[in-house]
């Protein structure tokens, strides 16, 4: 059975998952609160739709990795789908996930999220940080679910996980805040910065997805790994795009992280080097006209090999924590090719 | 044994317990994310101290109730302090409250909180909002040490609870900011907005301490009673305070309520009556020489005694759940103690 295959079966029974937890607010006195929590969500508004929602890689790691290692019932998962009694924990990650996406638009000054109008631009910041809080309280109520289908430890153990994975969000957003105002950054900051803000919530996945499907102890740290460097990469590789991939270069230059003045790899790579690029950075905000020669200018200090390197040094360890965890059946094999799509992607 | 000598060792072991917890973040790369926890905590920056604090009502409620209700070790409980086992779970109340106070004001463009000026304030909205959810996500951490002291069960139940009333805290916080700009309400809106602001939190405390200390089911749901029309009475009397209280009426009229614009229950009363107190309150802002003749109008319409009478009711049957919950020991009279005090405030 292909990714696909799971796709088919998992994304709309995510779907529905979320939904059902997202109802709890729809009541007389909260409906327009319900509203704002569907329209974030993807499911009602102007633009809903497939891709207002986002992909839900994230439930979709914590459900395949536990099918990829519930020894006990391998053969099920495929045909019955044992898989969704981690319905419960894979809807917390997501909903924890959104609940940093509508505080992180505030903290950014985002005006669109995949294409659509933010939901503080809509509904004012107030609002908005109350619909970040109330979706984080929501993963909570829907974590607790996972002592029914488990057990009580299994599911303080997965809250435990999820709990550190959050602290490591915040920890990770508070640097990321910071360094919007520090001229003295390299990538020794970068790192701790992208784990906390890309790869804790994807390794809080695997892991969660490995425990609950009751893995062997070094293969839940397999897992671990896996989602750990499965985000490093795609932060990577993401922060390579920004700067030389498609949008990036196709004159809507606005997409660039040059204009948005974003202090990714390549760029804090470039700061460090102290030659033309840092020159020009250090004189104030870049403009659209610009972009093309400073990314090549960029790329000849040395910064686009250097974060292709580091984003391939990344997907091989990513790889090889896969392999090492040794995912059981076609929801092992669906694992490989999630990651290869994710690390893959040319825009 | 008198509630200041349950003050005198619970205060300090709740103040030890919270500083343990946010000392999470005391890293080298977040010391400054730290610091913004322990400012906001009373603890560290300008006034720092117990003025600063607060009163950690929330979490002496958790301990008293659980010292009034553990049926299994009433002696110990004032002899050996037993009561610290409920430490993690009263931490958890208190840095939830705190997180939504870290919220609010910046969703009530306060800026100022206990004399000193708000998180936001002193550094930004985007690390203010971080800083709440950082609050929130320890209070889950600390939560879960409840299953050492006593049960994974325990544990749970007591997460199931917390976790309601703060989607009921989020709730009563939408319906608040909603209100702001609706000029059709009454009192009808206003008990679902309280209970939720601020009954909810309160009633979770002392559902948690009766269910850690093994309460019957029948005095658990007392001791939830109690907590809830304590919050429902504390809120009706602060609304009487902030316009007839001595502070809103010895001159500095800035901190009248009517300045402030608030829908609290007597400009509710007075919105309902459409007489002359609505009709300066809907031509604009009140100002501060208008105060004293505008609460003398209020209160000739009505307000002023029905404020007063659904506080005495709300206090009544706050201190009638207590009494039957029948609460056990010096823990059980330092209970109705608390509640007296928090009752008879004048200012």
């Amino acid at each position: 059975m292909s990714l696909k295959n799971f796709n088919d079966r998992m994304l709309p029974a995510i779907e529905a998952e979320l939904k059902r937890i997202v109802s709890r607010l729809d009541e007389p006195r909260t409906q327009v609160f319900h509203n704002m929590l569907t329209y974030h969500m993807g499911w009602s508004g102007e633009g809903a739709g497939p891709e207002a929602t986002g992909k839900r890689i994230r439930p979709l790691l914590v459900l395949l990795t536990f099918a990829a290692s519930s020894r006990l019932s391998t053969k099920n998962v495929e045909e019955v789908g044992t898989w969704k009694s981690a319905l419960p924990a894979a809807a917390c990650i997501e909903l924890i996930h959104n609940f940093s996406l509508v505080h992180d638009d505030i903290q950014d000054d985002s005006d669109l999220r995949r294409g659509r109008l933010t939901v503080w631009k809509k509904w004012g910041i107030p609002q908005a940080i109350n619909v970040g809080d109330a979706l984080f309280i929501l993963a909570h109520m829907v974590l607790l679910e996972t002592k029914e289908k488990f057990s009580p430890e299994k599911a303080l153990q997965a809250g435990a996980i999820i709990n550190e994975a959050c602290l490591a969000l915040s920890s990770g957003q508070f640097m990321d805040i910071s360094y919007e105002n520090r001229n003295d950054l390299f990538k020794e900051d970068y790192w701790p910065m992208i784990s906390g803000k890309t790869a804790a919530l994807l390794s809080a996945c695997t892991q969660v997805g490995a425990i609950l499907g009751n893995a062997e102890e070094s293969a839940q740290e397999n897992y671990r790994g896996f989602g750990h460097y499965l985000g490093l990469a795609f932060q990577v590789q993401d922060d390579y795009l920004g700067i030389w991939g498609d949008s990036a270069q196709t004159g809507k230059s606005t997409d660039s992280d040059l204009v948005e003045g974003k202090k990714s790899l390549p760029v804090l790579y470039g700061l460090a080097k102290k030659g033309p690029f840092a020159d020009r950075w250090n004189k104030g905000n870049i403009q659209s006209n610009e972009v093309d020669a400073l990314s090549e200018q960029l790329a000849a200090e040395g910064a686009k090999l250097f974060t292709q390197e580091a984003a391939d040094q990344m997907t091989d360890l990513a790889l090889q924590s896969l392999r090492a965890a040794e995912p059981q059946g076609a929801a092992g094999e669906a694992l490989f090719e999630l990651a290869q799509m994710l690390l893959s992607r040319k825009a």
